[in-house]
């Protein structure tokens, strides 16, 4: 960590925070220039709440030095990390995946349409939600267990995984028969309880960045799963919520760079809901596999504008096919295949 | 609800888009300008999705009309609520209540102090954490169940109601006999099935806006609640993420008359949390009193350097009795009392 | 225009806002619903500023229905504007385009070497600034009309077309001579004086988008310009401001096809501002030209490092020929050349 | 300045970054720890682009140390700067003053009424709109000269002083005789030109924060003013762009103590265009006032709903009134004057 202490700091105000930083359990080198002290904080600070040292009388600003994850870091393993799921699919390595389903599980008939084309295009993994708690209090609110079941049946006669969102500790246990990969919400990206018990579990999980997440606040979010021994994380850029208007969310697309960069997981784009229109999706889904996404996750239905739930941006299967013979394309130009 | 036509949309696009109102249970009527057609649609559109319409072909725009929230309305209660405890307090009221307490309950010794000197100096309730899950995995968790206990036993000795996070739908039960009022967190603000279960508890609950969610998002969520049957629900404005850095948040005063004027909820503005920094604190404080705030909620430890969590947005017990006085004057001036 | 009044608005008030509609030239349908009013308005509102209409007593919402934008709107031109230069260059054809160069022009000798290597690479276009207002009173601040000449100069020598930034109204005539087209910088978008003089040239102009516009905002800078005669406008995306800050700015990719879809003008994206990063210029170059680009913009210096200005994120000339490369077979991936 | 090297930095890196640092001028200490090595450059770096550091090999985060400002700062001036005008009136000291007017001028009857009333409540201020480059091309642009003429006129008549906004260079000169206090507005805070001319120009600069601008960037546009040695600039919160869309702006009321404490300018509120609301002006205000502000700027109209520009958040002139007189409660109430 690092102090800069204002120009007009008494050697007393230096001093109290000298104290206060070896308190805290760091070795203190102090550098004074003309006008400016500056001392450098050398020692472990993940867990030290280094804002308190803000309002220190004298203090000009705090600096965090080491990135406050460890695990998460590109440095922890340099070569990055491959999820490999029971079937052999892997997420990470050369083949961009494609994770495509409709919002909410709703009947068999659509589901069973839905999964046969979807690995008929060269997808890998069908999803679909279960427990869909809305923001209107009076809308559709899934099928529960009964729909896992259901996908879980679906995807095996056609050869494909299965991706749900998991909103509370007490469903990952009646989950576990059903899903191959646990979804974490945008909302829940923080839900650090939960989080830590996803950590015990030895399933991957696709952690979506929040709606104002930071970067850096969604890789500390995998490590909390991470430190409890689960290091199949996948994370996943879904939007961001800005000024901007005319898409529901605002699609961080250098997030993916950004975060291949700074950590060793895999990276999904979920174009749908970082969009929230369909006449979108093609061009955010082109331009997430061009930007390095590992894999891509979309939101398809045979019935699109009849969905139970994300009707705007849900693909219709002939547009999924199309954009599926277009990404295929374009991975081959980031020397991927798909 | 309301939809735009493009100006080149055709007859058909027309006919397809009344159809799928129709569809929705609204009535539709039709104005034909001289170069855009109108849709209105009327009839209750709580409940729907209306953004699917927005990617039919020929669409220009889709407003929703009317407000998504009944309850939580102004006009369902145009006098105002008054949240009244059990001792007789009322928030909503010509009074101004300030809610103080430590960010982690710690040592009975400090809680003590802290309860002596917030209710001589004014204040009707004390606040404090039990459950602390962190953003870094590394850091204090909070004191659980114990503290609550604590808590209750200290403020009731001083004459104080209790204010308390609950995190999670298991806590509700076990908290009940040590919490006056639920407080769910910015983080929780659309953990809906938490907010379901706080509808059929019959204590208030303080609900906090989520950090970047917007007004209307509050109301929904408060409506979530109400439609349980719990009308007692306090609103707390406590900072929204913004591209500003030089405060933790971004502290929106105006959200205090908007939400006045949307609502009859009772509002409560939290500027420890709203700008993350002790030497801020009390000149928001006083701002939100003057912007018509009905209480304040802030942190206070008798030695806040050294407070578990939040240290550097806590105030010392000093500089807390010197705010309560500043923010006497404030609502006197603003025809209320403190 | 749509205004929504509230459920209990009285007869009184309704007649009110009607008056204040047919004074500002609509003529006004009105829909009766079982608790709401709606008052439909049609007519040119394009000059009126509606927000007086939202705090009329009784007044819910008010919508403006039709864009406030008419010649940038895609119905103005269905088929899309391509932009012509007089070496028979075109943007917003099936040609992707490349605009490359420092960001101040500072020597000869560097600018040669810069012309040689962008031509030779596929580029058709020279950029580079000659005055560079900049943040710090204290930092270089650009060479002015010599630099321009000199950018002229060895842009013909290599077949190269200029563009360059312009900041104010006098300086548009004595760069007359030196540049092909005329930059708008973000920070000019809505510098409406120096757009309407810009409508009266007869040179292209590429209009950068505000680092905290929205996409309305932006077209309706490029209607000032339109209004004027002057239809050869290019938008250019290169960032906007949020709360994340691992890059400078937030590239808004989705802008792209947004804006394709909105208007008929070409699209440029500038992924050197849009993240401020030299390691990121490349993943976003190929994002964009996937999402549909008509054009890069990109900041390359022999020696980057030493660059006299926006260093961080310019490319060594070796890296934007790898770039280009890659370009090109993204380009192909989406059915047009470079 | 710092830099944090990246814990596997090599030797080779280091020194790289060691050689760039002494190349700016720079001395440099450097702190190895276990783990990694910090590098605290010590001297002038307010005109060194550091960004450039950033995306060396080997380096994880570069921190300026110093403010990049120098003058604007508050240990430029520790005991605070008041702006004097020629009657004596003061901004900055004890007393809170008011600036109010229509946003653009028009009529002379409307402008005496206005007049009028402003110095009866206690308003030491007109101001008023000559120059109206509006965001629609087809509204109205304002009155130019003869509309400042009118203004210094009525003021006079009134024993008022002029505030008014300069957009271009070229309006310096001629608005001279007509005002006594230069307005730069929210999107010209970053027009550097216009900045620095008005640094030699001996009448004080009213500079407002834009629209996305930081507080950082706010100080340093105000340093581009006093470098020129006019140290009479007064700072203006005017609200942020956020993702709330319940009000026109979120008007960051916090900016006021945080510039109180960084700067020892003098910091004024516009709550007009803070919210663009009439029914929010008065709570924000009175919240500006609580939270410190030297003075208040606002728009008022005799016949508000008619105004020419800026209807919706022009107060009429009976509103005003009653907000004076709370106003000066608040003043009290925080021990300055009104």
């Amino acid at each position: 960590m690092i102090v800069a202490m204002q120009e007009k700091a008494t050697e007393e105000q230096i001093d109290l925070v000298i104290d206060a930083m070896v308190d805290v359990g760091v070795n203190v080198h102090r550098t004074t220039g003309a006008s400016q002290t500056i001392l450098a904080g050398v020692g472990p600070t993940a867990g030290v709440d280094l804002s308190k040292f803000e309002v220190f009388p004298g203090v000009l600003y705090v600096h965090r030095i080491s990135a406050p994850y460890k695990l998460a870091g590109r440095a922890f393993r340099p070569e990055g990390t491959v999820v490999e799921f029971p079937n052999g699919v892997m997420v990470g390595g050369g083949q961009v995946q494609v994770m495509a389903g409709p919002c909410s599980i709703e009947t068999r008939e659509s589901l069973v349409e839905t999964a046969r084309r979807v690995k008929a295009a060269g997808g890998n993994f069908l999803r679909g939600g279960a427990f869909k708690p809305r923001s209107s209090p009076y809308a559709f609110q899934g099928l529960g267990i009964p729909g896992l079941e259901l996908m879980r049946d679906v995807a095996e006669a056609h050869g494909l995984l299965t991706v749900s969102e998991v909103m509370e500790i007490a469903q990952i246990e009646p989950m576990m028969p059903y899903v191959d990969c646990f979804q974490v919400g945008a909302r829940n990206m923080q839900n650090f309880n939960l989080l830590r018990e996803l950590g015990q579990v030895r399933k991957p999980v696709l952690l979506k960045r929040g709606i104002a997440a930071t970067i850096e606040e969604l890789l500390l979010s995998s490590e909390y799963i991470m430190s409890g021994g689960n290091y199949d994380v996948i994370l996943c850029e879904r939007g961001i919520r800005t000024y901007e208007t005319s898409t529901r969310n605002t699609m961080d697309i250098s997030a993916i760079p950004v975060l291949k960069k700074l950590s060793h997981l895999p990276v999904v784009a979920d174009p749908s809901h970082g969009t929230g229109r369909r006449d979108m999706v093609a061009p955010m889904a082109k331009a997430s596999v061009a930007a390095g996404a590992d894999a891509i996750l979309v939101e398809v239905h045979p019935n699109a504008d009849k969905a139970a739930s994300d009707a705007a941006q849900t693909l219709y299967l002939e547009q999924f096919e199309k954009l599926m013979s277009e990404l295929k394309v374009i991975a081959t130009a980031v020397c991927r295949t798909m």
